[in-house]
């Protein structure tokens, strides 16, 4: 466990944020709801799944499924386009303007692509954990979904030298045991939960665990048939949502999350439109990138995170 | 009942048409719609239901819902978003703009997130009705509905002090005694009715009742799955739906029905463009802003109001 | 039969033509794919069938439909609009630009809102056929259908003094003897077809046989859900697709289709995008407005007016 | 098999490329990913499948099928305009921007249409294969598999002239045998795959089998329910990843897929906004329109052209 805690994650955090242009140094520190006078702070999820899907995983071609046991060659290669152009194309765009974001990967895509895996780990990015394949989480018993976490876990660190401590279950959806599981291994956050548009604490049997809210809203997700949508949508529904958190980071902490899976998110117009929104948000001042981990660790044990309970009748 | 024909709510209008720039005395007057010379009211309900959702709800998660009795830990966490979040967020934008809405208040919502309930009636929003839980009332018996609005009206009055003359059913759909069960109760008016873009009165049991036009239009539930939709085309529908009512307004009475719910129209997003909404509305002259128990006081007795009694069969 | 060839028609279309600025006078009189020089036909239609509709017809609400024998009232309310508010608002719209549109009429539409089907009648806008009720023809045998259709015709002709000569089946899905009915009825033009961006004739019995074709891409339908749509987008599709078909007006016959819906395309901002779309077109020379019989006896006996007969083996 | 490797496409590419203005002469040539120094190259697939198509075929409106053996007219009129209107439409624009496209054609509608196969094929565009009709191909037998195929390709060259050596399944759902048919049969390539943003090879019994994928992404299938979309979203979309190819296409090849059908593609909005997109492209140097012949033969024996043998299992 004890790795977990290495100040890696702290280090690079207060160096991220001390590139700011001298916002400490303003006015507005009198009160500040992140540390170093950040305003607003976006965490990007780069989910890592293809080749964990199971036969007739949601895609395009889902709503006419093939028979059971009949390979679907065009959805796999649909898939395929992930681990193929999905996650390099987007890892050159976190290149290009230094962002490091929160990539959960599946344990089997990581069996599947390992030099995708190690990619993203290479270059710096938050290694976290997604489960060891495709599968229903909130219908295993504690046992089983103790062991198909740790499973994740295990291979994907076996490939990338990384182990997760941030969670995310197969469609957001947890069971009534994920987060006393989820402590028991050591994790540190999860992500499975709309509720907030700031991190905040849950106790799970007392302990104080974090919860990174995601996003349903600045998903790419939402394209997942393909169709109904355009990027230049995509691209609207980012730059409103940022410039109404961004105002009230004056007096409050908020956090944008905002989350790509390899697929969809990696195809050239959600990039596209994707590097647009950065450079949008990099006109303002005191917008940081953060991973999700070390977003977690900063707000664990800060007294103004808030404290939400409103699951404690499974946590206790 | 004597505290449903307070003045308070007749005061309260009058002394918002008062602070009209001067459109009284401009040469339309000669014929006017709406009292003071308005030319076009618009009334914006703000929804408060979370809480009082059944399993499986509608929410980006029911298009593929868990086995009964299973928690839908992720979609719970959707809906606490209005309770956590929503809410809040609209009240700060009603505040910034001097706007009162009128908030349909389920029951069990009130009695989940109490604190959110009494920031509503807190702020001066009108505290309408929404039943006791979301549960179909177009099935029940008479006895059985009249309990079930009664429950629901008692539960919040009881929470936040104030005692709804407005009704809003479960997915509008009431059934053929849903009216005179509030004629009963001495409900003054409810939304279920997409028929006109103005107030009107349909009789029941021979008397008058107001009917206050919802909308499906103006309505952030069109985005209720999560997809296929962005907030700029809703401020596109808001303006156009707007600029053309405005229109109008010169020549007859009319008024604009805009509806939020607490974990959709809450989302930052959402709120942006009505606010951008807002302002552009404000641009305008004669344009007011009104909670629906004010327009209903307004209306209930001017000769202007249009009878239409298309329910008849139902109502005597 | 012989008031259906009264010079009525013909008449208006001269008028109408004449109005234009001069085209008739251009070079490109040389070669004229429409009388007078006209470069683009544009051809409205204006549905009106509240009140026709059954228990369950698609609206809003049938995705989740009540069980049968249950009043929705929601839904009815929904409806309705198009009643006391659609069909007014897109009448007062045609007034105002002098364009005469096509509106097939449901019989008992007219039966219930007769006031309604006068008021297209008496501001000159010509009354077509839409059957009896909202009800299958595709599965009549040809003596209920040629009852059907006569009994809707005879019916709105009682109330509005208009005959229709123009057929739009429910959902324009006609059956193998729709036509063959048409031609003994006296009908000159059916619109249930959607191959052509001009009119044409096809044979029925051998005799020639008028078919306007309709549209789903201009056609207000497209959101009869109520969701996953804008207007403005509806205003794209149709500039779009107005200046493709203007161009194309320079070489060859071109007609372009619009449909709107009482309940639909009556609301604000249907029309408000509506105003602008004929603003747009009134820029342009040679672009006219006609209703659909004026177009039909325009082409029918013209040479230049292609004939196709892809559906012989249902109609000889 | 001889005529499938005769010099006609490579001339015709050679004498493409030689129209760019001087690209070969610049800097970049010092590594160039596509021959004579295009940045990137864009493949227009317009297939032609109309009269091809089964009882219920997808359609708009296909969400509510007739029953079996009740002709659909209304759904068979939407349908043909494909050959009516759309692909002479179509035709036009490539031969105004001298863009030869790859059209792949099912048996049936080249049976059903041979005048609209014939003037595809004459204006120089690639006549593809698409199978005899709109039938499942990953069900069918080795042997029936090869037939259907065989059938197709053997019926087009009768009307066109021209044997087809590229392969599109129905709805890309190819089976495991798909490529040993195709390359039994002589094919030198198929599109059925989405993984990649250029084309590649696959081993098939271990010779070399070109890819050119296919897309779902700047695709007019995405409108085939004609709802929920507007033309000036595709035009975003086709901008947006057009855009972002053409800045990749520096470093790396880069090949952008758009494909239209008959009845959508051919519609007056769809193309319109395919001319702007042309437009647009054509202000960039380096971009070349070619048909998916050429293009196979151009990197069928490039050692540049990358390997993927994801599907090894059933190709060997």
């Amino acid at each position: 466990m004890k790795k977990y805690v290495s100040v890696r994650g702290l280090l690079a955090m207060v160096l991220l944020l001390a590139s700011f242009k001298g916002i400490s140094q303003t006015k507005e520190k009198a009160k500040s709801y992140w540390p170093n006078g950040a305003r607003l702070v976006i965490s990007v999820s780069m989910q890592f799944e293809t080749g964990g899907q199971p036969e007739g995983a949601e895609s395009p071609f889902s709503g006419n499924p093939l028979p059971k046991g009949q390979p679907d060659l065009a959805a796999d290669s649909w898939f395929r386009y992930g681990g193929k152009e999905g996650i390099y194309r987007m890892l050159d765009l976190w290149k290009k303007y230094d962002i490091k974001v929160t990539s959960h990967v599946v344990g089997q895509a990581a069996v599947k692509y390992p030099e995708v895996a190690k990619a993203i780990a290479d270059q710096g990015h938050e290694i976290a954990a997604h489960g060891m394949t495709w599968d229903n989480q909130w219908n295993k018993s504690y046992a089983d979904e103790l062991s198909f976490v740790k499973k994740g876990i295990d291979t994907v660190e076996a490939i990338t030298g990384k182990r997760g401590v941030g969670y995310n279950s197969n469609w957001l959806r947890r069971g009534p045991n994920t987060l006393k599981v989820l402590q028991e291994l050591g994790f540190l956050y999860h992500i499975d939960d709309l509720s907030h548009d700031e991190p905040f604490i849950t106790l799970v049997n007392g302990k104080r665990f974090v919860v990174i809210p995601y996003t349903l809203r600045n998903n790419d997700i939402v394209n997942i048939e393909g169709k109904h949508w355009s990027p230049d949508q995509f691209l609207n529904q980012l730059k409103l949502e940022f410039d109404q958190l961004y105002k009230e980071g004056a007096t409050k902490r908020r956090m944008m999350s905002v989350s790509f899976h390899d697929r969809i998110g990696g195809s050239p117009a959600v990039v596209n439109v994707m590097e647009q929104f950065i450079k949008y948000t990099k006109t303002k001042p005191g917008v940081v990138y953060m991973r999700k981990d070390d977003i977690a660790r900063l707000v664990q044990n800060d007294p103004n995170t808030p404290i939400d309970n409103s699951e404690e009748q499974y946590n206790k």
